[in-house]
């Protein structure tokens, strides 16, 4: 889908607006309507700035009909296929269609607990979350009291809908809803960036297997060409990076023991900050290694 | 099974003698027999050189019928149940008694072209070996020249015999015949070794699942109370230990991400000298850590 | 000086025991005679209790012409001659005898003051201290209130008897006065201890020149023979090792740049427990090297 | 002095040329006007390679005589103010200016064996050199043939060139005759780079007090705002990095040992090619530290 220009959405009609833009907030296009009278917008961080303030300026009544106009997450809706195609694809990101039937009862348990408890769907931001983190979020925001819960949830749906903004629409500037992870391998044997080491990134959920996400070979400057993530948040959870080292060094005609001492290294880490720069380097000899949290 | 004291050995009958070490090599008694003439033995490194002198005394054709007395690996003896019980404690030790049909096909095969080429089965000391690296040296010895091929099989009957007798006979001394794995914790994050953290080791084979060997948790010199793995050869084959670093952290009351940074830090290696001493430690801050083959 | 048994001290008379001990607390001989009653003691260390124990037991009034008893620190007495045999050899290995004019004129200073607000001389273990980490404690202490600084003077008054005691009895057991200073040094470059680096230690003060301590050279094992530093407290204050890398890496053929990148590594750190164990080893390549407080 | 534009020599006229870069040659301005005849020059590298064109295209008279204009290292010239501006301002950054007598002495034996060897002076760039480097090149070079010591006397003096010539004119492109040196300080304790840290630069002579080159402040990335050296080549020779540590962590409340066992972190190394890029970065914790040529 082609984003749209923000000088588009500056000179278009109010129609036009919320076409574009009326399915930022699910099933509240009045939003957009509201925000229309703002325009024009010198940027898109002053666009989603004047979406928050319209959010944040509604009546509780009105915020709590925008909470309720949310799916269950995992719910009925998912399974029945009544969800907006925004739902539906940030939904099954997290793996959420793929639940296990235990897995699934475990969310529609915990939805029930927390509609009682609060009378509005559990709302939270999927593309920054890994099943796992999704979770223990539920449970953690299960103990809120109701007042401080409103709160958490209506932030989930700002940050829901910035990346909807980010993902619609176009601009000179960046709203800061992407993470980024990146590598850089030095050989210490040698004195030098570690040219062609293959590098791959896998997800770590705590039960089930490992998910490939992306796989990369270091440059010249022992970095990939490109961040192994990059252009979205980075769901909160495990990863791990696995180094093959040995091949590299064999390459390097350096004696090694026989099977190597070193051949993939695995280096594994878990990302809190969806929004956060990730930089994890590995510095390498045949023998030892070590990483850190760089930047 | 109660070991044998070198004295007794030392002291004993012809016959003694030969009951508790005629095994030593594979339906070979004589050997025990011609060893036994060379009493006393100062110690069970004396009693391991006179055997190794007896079997390199040996004329081809004896030697020859020394290596032909010994089973196929993961052959129909072992199938068809008709192993020595040594050779069958040692092959189960590897896995080799739960081979994939695809698997056992493919030791068939190699067993008969090494049959073919060398008229001799493949003979191996398993107890150094994972199924890996066994596959993988009957591959290599499969290129050999007959002489030179004669000459490894004879070496691998002697390790076998040195852990048999290891196994077999006690004294003050040690036959070199065991390797060692130990870890140390530095928490470089408070300056004091790392007491508490929970450690795991693994075999990690190129395929199927990672098998768990041992676990102990570090004391309060950062080290675990004995050795992840010893009293035995190590066989060569990759490893990993798993550090339980989250929590000792979180116990701390260290300021942590959520999810930590690092909770599981796994560290991957080979060993390539089932005698060798491998100490594989790890300096650790929550934000970081190194490793190396230490000493 | 030989050292004096416990045996012989809990068999001997009482002029002997006075005779052998009588001088470790400073020009007060009646302690000595009031622990010989407590004989016999079974180790070095219940012998160093009852010492303790009985200047803890004494009245304030003798407490403090326990404490009048002692000299200045570098003062007239030091630099007059009139120091006892223990005072100077403590007092000259802090450096205490070569001050300059300008360090004398300031000790004097401080003596001055601290007589004046506490009406004793400054007592403090110079063999647990640096010149620099003295003239810190003075300017520390001289803050406290009177009854604190009293008490702290006596915690000094037995950390110099203690070490008399240690210097002046032997038993099988040790007291806890020593510290001790090693190191280590892995070769990350090729996997093995660094056999053969010359390592220099040297006392690092705020100003003016280093001073050399002690060389060693690293064995098979990349240990030296003995600790750097052992059989004493190891002095509060600043210090470095040297390691020579440079024709280590090069009488291993390895290619090195010209000069190459590391030649001599210092190692800087600080000792502030004078009783600890510092492990403090390097591991090591031409390119890069690790260090940290190890156990 | 203000460079002279590349579009200027490329439009003024043959004595301005002349004039402008006469002196890139030592007493050489005939080189000047040859090349002025190549105009006009697309970049600075076309110029300084015209340059080189035209030294190499000299007849063996020619280029001895070339070498032959030059003045002796620390020489008589030097002492009796005979230099050109350019040799003058070379000689005395590298310390050449201030010899002791012994060493006067070493440099003017040194210069007596190469002119009695060679007949020419003894030619080195030495803006890329540390005295202790130009003695051993000295000392190296004296050993080669004089074929070979000529084209290294030739390639000397075109390093030289290059420097003056970008000393010189200005334009969009850059010579390749600059290293860099920089730093980058990561706070593994607290998972971030360390803001705040300074550095100060030292050189390291084998003998002699060790000279101060630069000091800075590391910045929020944990680098500091500039390189610690740039746009000059980095003498050969031994430099110390050296990174208050224990200040910062002070300051952040990190509970340390007293003193704290690291204050003054020192990081020595040599540089081997002053063209390079020599990024040398500090992990960092208040127990310990890795350093490595980076990248």
């Amino acid at each position: 889908m082609d984003k749209i220009a923000l000088d588009k959405l500056n000179a278009g009609s109010e129609d036009d607006f919320v076409r574009g833009l009326g399915d930022i907030f699910e099933h509240t296009p009045g939003l957009a309507r509201a925000v229309y009278a703002k325009r024009p917008f010198s940027s898109l961080g002053a666009l989603y700035d004047a979406m928050e303030t319209a959010v944040r300026g509604q009546s509780r009544d009105e915020q709590v009909r925008l909470l309720q106009a949310h799916p269950d997450l995992a719910g009925k809706a998912a399974r029945g296929g009544t969800l907006t195609a925004d739902s539906k694809a940030e939904q099954s990101g997290a793996g959420l269609d793929q639940l296990s039937d235990d897995e699934y009862a475990r969310f529609h348990k915990l939805n029930d607990e927390y509609r009682k408890k609060f009378d509005i769907p559990f709302i939270v931001c999927v593309r920054r979350h890994s099943r796992d983190s999704i979770l223990r979020e539920f449970e953690r925001r299960l103990g809120n009291e109701p007042a401080a819960e409103e709160k958490s949830a209506l932030n989930e749906v700002l940050r829901i809908a910035a990346l909807r903004l980010d993902q619609r629409a176009s601009a000179t500037d960046k709203l800061k809803v992407h993470g980024r992870l990146s590598t850089h391998v030095l050989d210490v044997h040698s004195g030098r960036p570690a040219q062609g080491i293959a590098v791959e990134l896998l997800a770590v959920p705590k039960s089930g297997p490992q998910v490939f996400l992306a796989k990369a070979v270091t440059n010249a400057d022992g970095r990939t060409d490109k961040p192994l993530l990059a252009d979205q948040p980075i769901p909160i959870g495990t990863y791990e990076m696995r180094f093959s080292v040995g091949p590299y060094f064999a390459s390097k005609a350096v004696k090694l023991a026989d099977p190597p001492f070193l051949d993939v290294v695995p280096l594994r880490f878990s990302v809190a900050e969806p929004e956060g720069h990730y930089h994890v380097p590995l510095l390498l000899t045949p023998w030892g290694y070590s990483t850190y949290r760089g930047s």
